[in-house]
């Protein structure tokens, strides 16, 4: 892990860009350290998605979190995969004229979580290495297919908050149901970009004892601001 | 309105059971005055659902908020009618043998709340009156289908926190789309006693622009502490 630039904000919390081999990646750090740690997942795309996950960080870091994130394989400007960039195509095109897209997000998203889950753990590993990095971790975001992943294989992660506001392989349901850590599941009631009942289903399947659904209006991206502070309360309440 | 005892919590909290007419009622309000209002709604039966309105309203008094609650038609000490005696009874019986319950719902609740409503409304006419209640006013609780009703016609009410536990008749779904409060609809997601698709529909027929789900493990009676929470600051940021 390789820091290559920092920059510290108004509230003291510490923004440093870094790679690990090839991957870029992004750390925030509060003022009061060793922190707790959540990974941002997010849909790739890293410096397109840069101003919500340093708004996402900088609420962590209010709250003494650190808060980390890595370009996902093929996304941003890591090399392209043929295969991910047909199936992206070809689920475009689906869900514009409103055809099934079962079989190209299994295309897409199983690939993809299989390839990012080494990567994210490797970059834990870097993570918890740091002297003002501690844990527990948690993982929150819109890539629900790698924290549904994670939340089964790694048992570093300790809680997760995930927006169901992602396309998640069905097979990957099974998966779901052997999650047993904390989960705070946020669904945007009427997000044109994704299935409710679905999201309904997976909710369901989770295995969880503890899991809580927030649902609230507003669309894909308009999830209230009440919405992000119940998510904050919900890591403070299992990381801090 | 006729006070008829008073005592003081710890927290400064004073409890006053009243009379009015001949419809017994609670009133709490906080040590600060004059405070918004929430009006407690219950399945029926006062004293004993006493120690959970009790448990509530200590919890409105600590965010400066008043709450009242009065015992519904044909309940706790009220004289029985013998059409809603008749109807509870279908119902247990239908739940036990896993009958249909629509057409015994709609003979229990419908009457329930057409005779409730004009008395809640008198109430909260009495209690805005007295010098320590001031509002804004909002509506809290397990009959559901009174918050609805409550929420359509009585421009009083500013905001609702809706347990998604008790059976609402279907024929109110159309009153739920006229709702335009925010709303705050707490739905435990295996409940034993409530159907799931129902109150998912449910949700979704509210008209309010501001509607929120959170569904929680724990079955009917074991809404998390953290839940509570959650309810008590949706009232704290509409109510003061």
């Amino acid at each position: 892990m390789r820091f290559i630039s920092e920059q510290r904000f108004d509230n003291g919390c510490l923004e440093r860009e870094f790679t690990l081999g090839d991957i870029p990646g992004i750390l925030w750090t509060p003022s009061s350290s060793p922190s707790p740690l959540i990974l941002l997942g997010h849909p790739g795309g890293m410096n397109t998605m840069y101003p919500r996950l340093a708004s996402r960080a900088r609420r962590c870091a209010q709250n003494g979190i650190a808060a980390a994130t890595i370009e996902l394989p093929g996304r941003g400007e890591r090399p392209r995969s043929a295969g991910a960039e047909r199936a992206r195509a070809d689920l475009r095109r689906a869900l514009a004229a409103g055809e099934p897209v079962d079989e190209i997000v299994d295309r897409l998203v199983i690939p993809l979580v299989d390839r990012a889950v080494p990567e994210w753990r490797s970059a834990l590993d870097a993570l918890l290495s740091l002297p003002d990095v501690r844990g527990p971790v948690g993982y929150s975001g819109g890539l629900i297919a790698l924290g549904i992943r994670l939340a089964v294989i790694e048992p570093r992660i300790a809680a997760a908050g995930l927006f169901a506001g992602s396309f998640v392989p069905r097979c990957m349901f099974h998966e779901a149901r052997r999650i047993t850590i904390p989960l705070h599941v946020l669904l945007q009631w009427d997000d044109e970009a994704n299935d409710r009942q679905s999201a309904l289903d997976l909710f369901d399947a989770f295995g969880s004892r503890e899991k809580t659904l927030h649902a609230n209006m507003g669309g894909h991206m308009g999830v209230p601001e009440f919405a992000g502070d119940d998510a904050a309360r919900f890591f403070a309440r299992h990381l801090t």
